[in-house]
């Protein structure tokens, strides 16, 4: 079993994707999988499978293939789908609540624990089961619950005092959302951002380009 | 000027994040930007970007750094942002009409110009001034108006039928927000997907081990 330092960056980055793929397969009670099978799914190479799955010894055998169950507790456990990470949102438009509904849904490592807003309109109305909160409340808030993650879905030009404000009250990891560049203004935190433009920028090129 | 296919992926898979960075520096009224500054701000190496931005010759000048208009303006046309691809939705839930905002926020390379779901209830509404269709009118929808790129914000479990109902149709470019992997399945069309799970599970990852 590897140590997580021992796991390079792109094959971290690939991890989530082959955790959803085991998951697939584990729930269609698949117990062994060849490389060259969970490539062709995949749309990857064997040898490209077996380089990256090589960190995780001991759960392919050469003619039997990778267990399912086994490699996907493992890649489960690396990844943290264990954990229950506080999770905050701020900003409960569309984009908020369809967050919350897929940390809801996942139930993976976050745990949906409040949602903010500065529209007064929305706010005490629940979503994902969890009540909207005035931003007002969130210094009292963070203080008492302590809260690992905020996923920012709020505008551009909100971001950066909320941001201030939430990694001073101790929260260091942000799912992002917003158009505000986080790294280039706060040292010491982790960010994941979540570029929808780009993607759709990405779509635009393939199209135009039939690729 | 490079020619598309002169592009490599890898290259292009970074080129919405360089339009992104040079667009806000436009809008800061920056007319240059060196090699080692750009790389700063997008928290990469300056060779990592002479190497990418060689492929557009002409914009940089040794000592006098990029002409940040002209090297905008040549990766939104590589782009296709000056595109109007006609863009539906399937799913007006609460992520169809954060999508919904998105592309018309963005207004780059896709227009969106119908949405569809089968909530009777929802029916008539309007998202971003767009009215939702009950998804019975999706064919002559279709038939009369011929859309490019449909975005999947649907549930996994109505993906299949509707995907396949779409390309029969003619869509051949899906920005797939669903559960449900789109390249088993079909051949010859274009997917960008944008999968939430595995974006917050690298950050349930990064969060526990601190990285």
């Amino acid at each position: 079993m590897a140590k997580n330092n021992d796991i390079s960056a792109s094959v971290i980055k690939r991890l989530p994707r082959y955790y959803s793929y085991l998951e697939e397969l584990r729930n269609e009670n698949v117990e062994r999988i060849s490389s060259k099978k969970l490539a062709e799914r995949m749309k990857t190479t064997a040898s490209q499978i077996r380089q990256d799955l090589n960190c995780f010894g001991g759960f392919g055998q050469q003619g039997y293939g990778y267990n399912i169950k086994a490699l996907h507790d493992e890649i489960g456990s690396i990844l943290g789908v264990d954990k229950e990470y506080k999770t905050i949102i701020i900003g409960a438009g569309n984009l908020g609540k369809a967050i919350a509904s897929q940390i809801s849904f996942e139930k993976k490592g976050c745990k949906l624990s409040a949602i903010f807003d500065i529209d007064q309109s929305i706010i005490g109305q629940t979503i994902a089961g969890i009540e909207i909160l005035d931003i007002s409340e969130l210094e009292s808030y963070c203080k008492k619950n302590s809260p690992s993650i905020a996923a920012l879905c709020l505008p551009k030009e909100n971001a950066f005092s909320v941001a201030k404000e939430l990694i001073a009250l101790g929260v260091k990891s942000f799912w992002n959302f917003s158009h505000f560049d986080l790294n280039l203004h706060f040292d010491n935190i982790i960010v994941e951002n979540v570029h929808l433009g780009d993607s759709l920028l990405t779509l635009t090129y393939k199209t135009k380009n039939q690729m």
